[in-house]
């Protein structure tokens, strides 16, 4: 096995891509994650541990964040009396009165779920110390973090000094979430306790410094810590562990959740750090045997599709049925811990293929908040379920009206949780794809229909009789450039699919099912008069087009506007509307995501013959600037199956490169979650052409890019696990 | 075929790179190379041109230096009077008063020899213009170098003021080379005339601004400069050329050097660019067609082998006899352009077998410069020829006695021109191989043979007879962390060969063409008792090796010194040697690079058996902190061959990463060139167990790393091209 195909790595360290890099090294376990910040801490660092489902909206605060916990990472060193820090490099100076870093090394193991942090460094003594860090989320246990620091006394006899801590003092940017905090330190056990000030969650800590020498410990300010200091003969070693357990009134009563916590961590510690480290690499080796996509031929490649894979396993709920996966997933502060449409329809697709009880859990997620989506309908004057662009523990819409300040103090109005109305069907297009691959028609009977069913309901509501056809005005589609636009193509087109979809369920639940189908009858109230609108609106829908040039208009009047060769604006790290500004672009062809291109990858050959969408694809894809991360992935999956080989792969390489090589230059904020998903999709969806065929089996339609030699990988299909390869030239293993 | 397999890439701009990018982007073709700096001038770049044999010794320099060329590369423009410039990137401001970076990506395409530069700029008025430089210097015509700017008006209709210059202030470092300076400015053509201060190198330059707007010229200062000034429709686009072509009086007499350079000019513009440039690529693709190797299932070595390639390319003068490659080819400063026996032992053999009349030029320039290598001798009291450590244009020893002052004021003697005398029988192996490998008899007859002959003519007289046996005292082995030793294994060892080799190659001329063995016997003075004196040296010549041990003992007293756990200090992006301190390492057993290493893998099994050999690997290497670019290479070659695949890929990446990761952290001062050609060798002699066999035909013994699929090269062998390849699993192809 090579390690580099394995293996993230910074070789020397790169303070220039600090916020970068701590996002890539995130680990996490599904149910909490920790960014790739340094147990020592550094000047501008982003540190960040988020629990899932741990929400609070502060007092002045826009809106609800995610809420960053307290830091349980925090080991400091002292070597000699010098601290151990990221200086800068001493080259030739023998005792630099700050201490020198003379080499450092960090690697994400991404097959175990361990980040290794090694250190060359010397103190202002002159003793030179070998530091190893290492630290994984147990995925095992995921209520403990385990920590080790290995420290050798590569040249001298250092004393060193090492010291624990939880860190309380800690926000989401300037907004300060926790109160109530205590802290206690109890010989060489720490605990914290906090409360969010305005939703009320318990979070506690317990953590204990695993040290063979004495260790002191007491509390400062709001932070306990603890202290261990002996002296090492040359070239002794020794290894110091640190367990920190967290627990939250999520799991337990709010009462109980510091004792729950101390007793979790006596019981590891008993176990051994040993015994606890085979347990979690254990569990990612049965991860890894369905979620491994290998690609022969094309490294690059191979590495970006395991690199994803892991930050999605990372932040994907294993054991929890009511949160979801945000946006920037659980790396990062970005978009505030929101779950958006991104879930759905780019991070739910590959763990139905490969995790689905996670996709499951996902799905659940929006079960239980069916409530909130009716709240919305109900506020916003119709039936049914109206889903929120932005959810978080509530279901509540929570995205905010208003942007932040801009450069000029004005802030921009935020259309999206108002008008951005397609998500209701994403939501219902990813409970239909689970049901159909997992043929777990208990989960349909139970929850999954409902969601489908009352969301159609919502659309019923919504759509407007008008000369008679109906529309539906006042939307933004994926190409979020262009808001509040009448007849979106995209929301048109797949409402009729909706409905369609929503029919036929109706027709299986009733044969299948019939107590649930009564049920939901009743609860729905799916009188034979919607139903019958419902047939009405799919005969009637208005779907944008244009019969002269055979395309999809994405809404009427766009092609109206100023044309702007987007091709030209090459290269740039930033999207074209960053540059021409917003008051222009919005007035503009320019795309930030192709609606109708989204529409290809949804529906296939379903929504037209091959010639149009090739029309299509030749009228969209020039004018698209992929301002959002989730549209080049999206591109190289329709470019494969239009077999556009070229167009795919560039399509496919910047998609990769969007969290790798921080190519839309904000991956401070977490991993791009739907463009980590939607690369699986470009992979196996577009390339291997993997799906469903009339008989509802599994199928593969390969279209490899030319270089490629071999791509194998796993899939459950109506829970039986199938492995699959495609090779080039093309040779498909049978289905097995 | 994957272009990032044949490129190298920068997106976006790594400013915090620049240095160490300059010497990668580098472009050149074996007769003169500019590194990679950019058109419009950076703070803190080191931009230089260097032309082989160029040389010149400053008043008041403690050495001679390739000297630096005028610049030929300014090119600077104007967008509606906003200078354009790689300056900050501003996110939002629409008009940001300096202008602003919007994208860059910059791409060295290795199979055509070209460097493209994409920027999308914006300038303070708004206007937004697409820029793309190209540059090569030809590859068919090495006298030319090509530049063009594109410009496009994306958005606006801009004014834009284009400058060209030959830029004669230049340095190298603090030091002036160039004196009696001359620019002219003549309509559209540039010419510049310099004369070295000491040498008298005479350097013409005559460069052409083609514009299809009107042209001014004129001359700053010493620098003559060409503007033109036009406007742009939106959406148009204009290229402008420039052309530049350099002579000096080594190409012509001196007082035709900047006439030549004019009338060339002038042929060149009247061929027109497109020629010019499909010249140069098809003489690239016939360099590729014997120089690629193709390595399946691994992109990066795959990349790294192509990169070193080109590197080795275009500072290897295939028209000059009479210059040779630095140590830090043509890409920087480091080591002053001086050649060492890097280039007989690590560069000159991929050249051998992919290119042997590059090969033969590197070799006679050595030939050429025996007189200066007889000097040497004579002044050191010695017979024969003794090469001199460093060399340049005057074949004299050009060491430095002195280093540069160090942090505390203090100069290090170095003693590499006294007594690192290895060189001379590194020199004489290197045209052994070029021999054994090309069959050129011819080349053996008329130069090779005096080359061998009188470097071990100088060992006779060399070694010292001290109580029954052959000593040699006071030696610098490849491991230069230990100065002055006595009776270094290494140089011991390889004298024997050498002193074997010599006799051997006597007989043969002795019998092939009698004439030459006649000729060189009197003008060598190749006695009957000087032969019987190196056949006893070759019988009394003391081994150190250790009996009990059964290992080679680097030299007496190696292990008396001060061990140090090597391997404990790792991380590390600088030597052992600079962590320790100069004093203390000199005194300990860490070695920079090992002498036992290197003679296995100069000797192979000729040197010991197996047994022995893996011995002395366990035994030095854990001692190598590879503190010379030159050891990992080698490592991996003798790993591979002694079937320690680990450790040989291990070291192999380590090798690759020396340029491409700059992780001995010094690439700023040029590529290393002996890296580089240890690389090569191997992953051939290495890797694919290239080697002759008995009967002296070429055969494959491969030990390719497991996770590698295929290495397929070419190589020539007696004047034939012949394809080889070889599998994982093993499968040799047949010798066609």
């Amino acid at each position: 096995m090579l390690r580099r195909l394995w293996e993230l790595s910074e070789f020397p360290f790169h303070p220039e891509k600090l916020n970068h890099y701590e996002t890539l090294f995130t680990v996490g376990n599904g149910y909490m994650a920790m960014r790739g910040t340094f147990e020592e801490g550094y000047p501008g660092e982003i540190a960040t541990t988020l629990v899932h489902g741990i929400y609070n909206h502060a007092a002045g605060a826009l809106v609800t964040d995610l809420v960053n916990a307290p830091n349980p990472l925090p080991l400091r060193l002292w070597i000699d009396g010098t601290p151990f820090r990221l200086v800068n490099q001493h080259h030739t100076a023998l005792q630099p009165p700050d201490g020198a870093v003379l080499g450092y090394r960090r690697r994400l193991q991404l097959d175990h779920g361990v980040l290794i942090r090694e250190v060359l460094f010397r103190a202002a003594s002159g003793s030179i110390v070998r530091v190893v860090f290492e630290r994984f989320a147990s995925l095992h246990d995921v209520h403990l973090l385990v920590q080790r620091v290995r420290i050798t006394a590569v040249d001298g006899e250092p004393e060193i000094r090492v010291e624990s801590r939880l860190d309380t003092d800690v926000t989401n940017g300037e907004v300060r979430h926790w109160g109530n905090i205590q802290a206690e330190a109890d010989g060489a056990t720490l605990a914290v306790q906090a409360r969010t000030n305005q939703s009320g969650y318990v979070l506690g800590m317990a953590s204990r410094l695993i040290s063979p020498y004495p260790a002191e410990a007491r509390v400062e300010g709001e932070s306990p810590l603890v202290s261990s200091t002996f002296r090492l003969r040359q070239e002794e070693a020794v290894s110091l562990d640190k367990l920190t357990v967290v627990y939250t009134n999520r799991d337990v009563e709010a009462d109980r959740v510091l004792d729950t916590a101390r007793r979790h961590l006596q019981a590891s510690v008993a176990a051994g750090c040993e015994q606890l480290r085979s347990a979690h690499e254990n569990e990612w080796a049965r991860y890894w045997d369905t979620s491994d996509v290998q690609i022969e031929g094309d490294d690059y490649a191979q590495f970006a599709v395991r690199f994803l894979m892991y930050h999605l396993l990372i932040a994907a709920p294993r054991q929890d049925e009511r949160v979801s996966i945000g946006a920037k997933t659980l790396s990062g502060l970005g978009y505030k811990g929101h779950v958006f449409w991104d879930t759905e329809l780019f991070i739910v697709p590959p763990l139905i293929l490969t995790q689905p009880q996670i996709a499951r859990n996902l799905l659940m997620y929006r079960y239980h908040n069916l409530p909130g989506a009716r709240n919305k309908a109900r506020a916003n004057g119709y039936e049914g379920a109206m889903y929120p662009w932005e959810s978080t523990d509530t279901g509540e819409e929570t995205t905010p009206q208003w942007s932040d300040e801009q450069e000029d103090g004005s802030r921009i109005r935020i259309w999206t949780g108002d008008t951005e109305q397609h998500i209701s069907t994403d939501i219902a297009y990813a409970v239909l794809q689970y049901w159909r691959w997992t043929g777990d028609d208990d989960f349909m009977r139970r929850y999954g229909a409902e969601i489908v069913l009352d969301t159609a309901v919502f659309w019923g509501s919504r759509v407007e009789a008008r000369s008679g056809r109906y529309e539906i005005s006042q939307q933004i589609g994926p190409d979020e450039y262009h808001e509040n636009i009448d007849n979106s193509v995209f929301t048109n087109r797949m409402v009729v699919w909706h409905l369609e979809q929503a029919l036929q369920l109706l027709d299986w639940l009733r044969s299948s099912a019939p107590d649930d189908a009564a049920r939901l009858t009743a609860v729905l109230n799916l009188t034979p008069a919607r139903l019958d609108r419902w047939r009405d609106i799919i005969q009637k829908m208005y779907i944008p087009f244009d019969d002269e040039r055979q395309i999809h208009i994405q809404f009427p009047g766009f092609f109206d506007m100023e044309y702007i060769p987007v091709q030209h604006y090459q290269p740039r790290a930033v999207s074209v509307q960053a540059i021409l500004g917003h008051k222009r672009s919005i007035q503009s062809q320019v795309i930030k995501q192709a609606d109708v291109v989204m529409l290809m990858a949804l529906l296939g050959d379903e929504l037209a013959p091959q010639p149009v969408l090739l029309n299509n694809w030749n009228t969209y894809y020039p004018r698209t600037d992929h301002g959002s991360s989730l549209s080049p992935a999206v591109h190289a999956w329709v470019a494969a199956r239009l077999g556009l080989d070229e167009a795919a792969y560039e399509m496919f390489e910047h998609a990769a490169g969007i969290d790798l090589e921080n190519n839309k230059g904000n991956v401070r904020d977490g991993i791009h979650g739907a463009a980590s998903g939607g690369l699986w999709q470009a992979l196996i969806f577009g390339f291997c052409g993997l799906h469903l065929d009339e008989r509802g089996e599994p199928a593969l339609d390969p279209r490899l890019p030319a270089h490629w030699k071999r791509v194998s990988f796993t899939v459950y299909y109506r829970g039986e696990k199938r492995r699959l390869a495609v090779t080039n030239p093309v040779m498909v293993t049978p289905m097995a």
